[in-house]
């Protein structure tokens, strides 16, 4: 398994955004399943980033959408919410507990080889997220250094450019298949890791059969990568 | 003395150059002092750097530029070096050691904000570095991201605009006074390191009487930021 580089997807596959999410919209007030607010919250972003790929709209990082895509909810379901309290919200995604493995995992993993984030998180956002979770990368790239959203090609080309490699050198590491078969599209290798819970008790079952190597958490990959 | 986070140039800053270039010199066979060889290799950088930010040339990253003034060091002296020990002295630039405060420095430093680098060698190659320091960084910015060397303007603008600050809540910390003045062009504020080693112990005394802070070593800038 030749990777001289990993890339991790973060959101869903390094850190739980759904239970702080969740927790948020508890916290504020707002009526209604805060875990279905979430979800909501969360599948909003893929028309507005999908927009950005195609040309009809310009840049915009996750801040701004997750603003933007918050007023839609609040607005489609006629609630209400305060300035502060909405941009506590937006806020909250900069503080995500990661998955148990992800810390002592990564750490294992990047004694062998670099270890970098690719995330549709904007720069600022990730550098957060790695602090709040301790969280050691040897790089952090983003969908903002190509100014287009995953799983867009020139994101993982920008990714393999920067360290130097060609892209069958580097390996996604990424828990949704979307993601996985973009990085494979840029001819990146790609590992998928299950994270059963992203949705909750109730997640659908996911796998990605073209994944170069397919595991349940990032110890299993730091023993198949070798 | 607000500074939200800190970005660091790295050669010679965090890390000596002088003595593993002089090292790999010496090993390399070539006749002559490997001290002043090294100084002539590093001094050939500038003019090819300030032609790509005159635009008069093309971009090329800091391995190409290795490659190329290594070679007209060795034709202006009549010296001949066969391609794997010039691609072997080129590789030397990834393996440098950090002075002896910079990782331990680094670490109290980030405790209280981000810590990035902000360097003229490209990305791959601060990977490299960090990785053979084990300096931890937040993030890796480098002159690569905008194109253009420092002290050029639009490379502390870039790392400011990354980290979603202004200019004034980030604060570049170096050795090199037109480095520092750069990043004050730009309204970074600005922390002079002393590196008087850089050059050897003939290295010339060096001050920059405009920094907000001037410092012997980041464990005095780690008290002094507070």
């Amino acid at each position: 398994m030749l990777a001289r580089a990993l890339v991790f997807d973060v959101f869903g596959t390094l850190v739980d955004w759904r239970t702080a999410i969740s927790s948020a919209f508890e916290a504020s007030g707002l009526p209604g399943d805060p875990e279905e607010l979430a979800d909501d919250w969360r599948a909003r972003l893929w028309p507005a980033t999908a927009a950005i790929n195609k040309g009809t709209r310009s840049w915009s990082n996750f801040d701004e959408l997750h603003l933007e895509t918050l007023d839609e909810l609040l607005a489609d379901r006629g609630m209400e919410l305060d300035v502060v309290k909405r941009r506590g919200l937006v806020a909250a995604w900069h503080r995500l507990e990661p998955w148990p493995d992800a810390r002592d995992g990564l750490e294992a993993l990047r004694r062998e080889r670099p270890v970098a984030a690719l995330s549709n998180g904007h720069v600022a956002l990730l550098v957060d997220l790695a602090r709040h979770g301790d969280l050691r990368f040897d790089c952090l790239f983003s969908a903002e250094l190509a100014r287009a959203y995953k799983p867009a090609r020139v994101v993982y080309e920008t990714a393999a450019c920067l360290l130097g490699l060609e892209p069958e050198e580097l390996m996604l590491v990424a828990a949704h298949p979307l993601d996985l078969a973009g990085a494979r599209r840029a001819g990146l290798r790609t590992a998928f890791v299950d994270r059963p819970l992203e949705y909750g008790r109730g997640s659908p079952a996911r796998d990605d059969p073209d994944a170069d190597v397919s595991v349940a958490d990032l110890h299993e990959l730091s023993r198949r990568l070798g």
